[in-house]
């Protein structure tokens, strides 16, 4: 698939190897060839206690857009250096290891991974050995057990401490977090609302998710209109991944003692934050004795193996449904990055960059 | 003062009363002697159970407004009722008692207070009798031990959770809730910084209240340059009581896992909500894991034993300074209430109706 290239020198293995590389921050608005460009470098050397990995799989992410701004504010996530290769979670297998921890052939989740080929690693404690567990896949442990599946249940579990009954609503909800979160509410006995870009990302959330109701935000204007109609009752938990004009209107139908997770805003990314869109009433939140609360996962670690145990059961039972949108080839990175932002994707976006030596 | 006239007939007490009676909701903007109106009637009968108090004193707080708008919305306080009294705080004493459990001269806590001279109401659970108790006096029951303290305690000690050495910053900081908060901040061992509308009032919250810094906000107009220089180290709590552009620039300088209880929005009280000033950068909240949370203190009485045991300690200790602005006669309800918005005064507003008949 990638034009691949090894040799056996010495005990060394050489690879050809494309990567992106941030070429210049985007200050605003998506991310261009002018900024992102694929490269071509040899990677030979590995160190001792470092593995060489081939890359299989890449989670494509918005919040991987707010490090290419050149700016510390938002996530304030560690900014790309430039002429560096752009960083993402990856799941990789390992081609050559000069650790005793590690065989050729092991499949690794890597956080922090170059968006390339291939990568060389210290076989550090951020590495994350995957053992083969009957129902669940390679590629589980970057959706439902990855980044967004662990998004899900921090913001709809640890922080909104969902009760049997309660009104729940997610925006972006067949996202890569969006679907989680949905079935996580629906598993706790919650009514849950999903709003999406399209009429059969609509169908998917209602058909294929179990959600309750959902809407199209782009059809559906109006969204306070919509959200009276959606949640005659009120809302007691809103998981946010959009921001702006969303979170304004559902602060006029929140319940008493509502919580709202803060997991993201992708309507605002591409924007510097004097332009995004301001949240005129907040003062609603005082009323109400509303709780908004922002949250970055690596703040949860200490949650991860509970959820961990959770999820990885929801799956062996066939309780969970994962959905990705798989891209093909490590020169889809830019496209797929940009896709995030169009609303044109149902499910968690992956590349698959290679396909595993061993079937 | 006040031109009483009492009788007595047949046990029976007539005053003649004068109140304050909202003839028209006030859309926008400060309300005027168009919307309220001071009104003589006669108030003779006093029921089985009832109460005759004369009022001596009334508390003016900011949310009163938002009670006069006609609009449910943002404190979600219940609308006064065209053409009735409007309500408030207030301490009377007992002037005619039909239940056994009050006395003539009873000096008690009323909640829902008719805004008049007089007022007769059952003797029921939202009383409150005030024990003599060295060191405090009647009118710390509006202040410290009142509505102002108990918000101010919400706010820092149960929302806030101050922890020795955090930063924290309190807007109108010279207010009925700033007074009390900054000093909860200071006996709990924080660095507290407060905005306020006048370089007196800096002087005041710096030399008498203890605050470690202050500043002017009609002078330094550039809040985040101001929260920058008094915030080298960044902000940890903040006790929002403006909203709008304060909470905004706040949010630019707020530390991990910042908290921030939203106790009211003064600056915003007298728009419609769609022109109130937006917050643009709440995406900030999550990168930096902040909590936001609206209060209304209604929903923590049963944490009020605690409050009060706490703060009368205080009190009695000499460890809390009151700071009142006392207007006189019911006469200056509509120039106290506006003048809350106008950052002219210095304390907790409040108005001596009456004094009392002992002295």
């Amino acid at each position: 698939m990638t034009g691949e290239m090894a040799s056996h020198e010495a005990g060394e293995m050489m690879v050809e190897n494309r990567e992106w590389v941030l070429k210049e921050y985007v200050s605003e608005g998506l991310p261009t060839s002018h900024h992102l460009k694929l490269q071509t470098a040899k990677l030979s050397t590995v160190p001792d206690g470092h593995l060489m990995f081939r890359i299989l799989w890449i989670s494509v992410d918005p919040y991987t857009r707010t490090q290419m701004t050149g700016r510390e504010e938002g996530l304030y996530a560690p900014q790309f250096e430039l002429n560096q290769a752009a960083r993402a979670f990856a799941i990789g297998e390992v081609i050559q290891s000069k650790d005793v921890s590690y065989s050729v052939g092991d499949i690794v989740v890597i956080p922090f991974c170059p968006v390339a080929e291939y990568c060389v690693k210290p076989a550090d404690l951020f590495l994350r050995k995957i053992d083969p567990t009957p129902g669940v896949s390679e590629l589980d442990y970057l959706t439902a057990l990855g980044v967004p599946g662990f998004a899900a249940w921090v913001g709809i579990v640890v922080l909104g401490d969902p009760k049997p009954g309660e009104n729940v609503f997610i925006s972006a909800a067949a996202g890569g977090v969006g679907v989680f979160a949905g079935q996580l509410a629906k598993l706790r006995g919650c009514r849950v609302v999903g709003s999406t870009g399209s009429d059969e990302k609509v169908k998917f959330l209602k058909e294929e998710l179990g959600y309750d109701e959902a809407f199209n935000y782009k059809t559906e204007t109006d969204f306070d209109a919509a959200l009276a109609k959606y949640f005659p009752n009120g809302i007691d938990i809103y998981l946010d991944n959009v921001g702006g004009k969303m979170l304004e209107a559902v602060l006029n139908h929140v319940n008493v003692r509502a919580r709202i997770p803060l997991c993201g805003m992708i309507s605002q990314y591409n924007k510097v934050w004097t332009e995004r869109e301001g949240v005129r009433n907040l003062l609603n939140m005082v009323g109400k004795d509303v709780r908004m609360e922002g949250f970055m996962i690596g703040s949860y670690l200490h949650r991860f193996g509970e959820f961990m145990e959770e999820v990885i059961g929801y799956l062996k039972e066939g309780k969970m449904s994962t959905k990705q949108k798989i891209y093909h080839g490590i020169e889809s990175f830019l496209e797929s990055i940009c896709s995030l932002f169009t609303g044109s994707n149902a499910g968690k976006v992956v590349i698959q960059v290679n396909k595993p030596m061993k079937p």
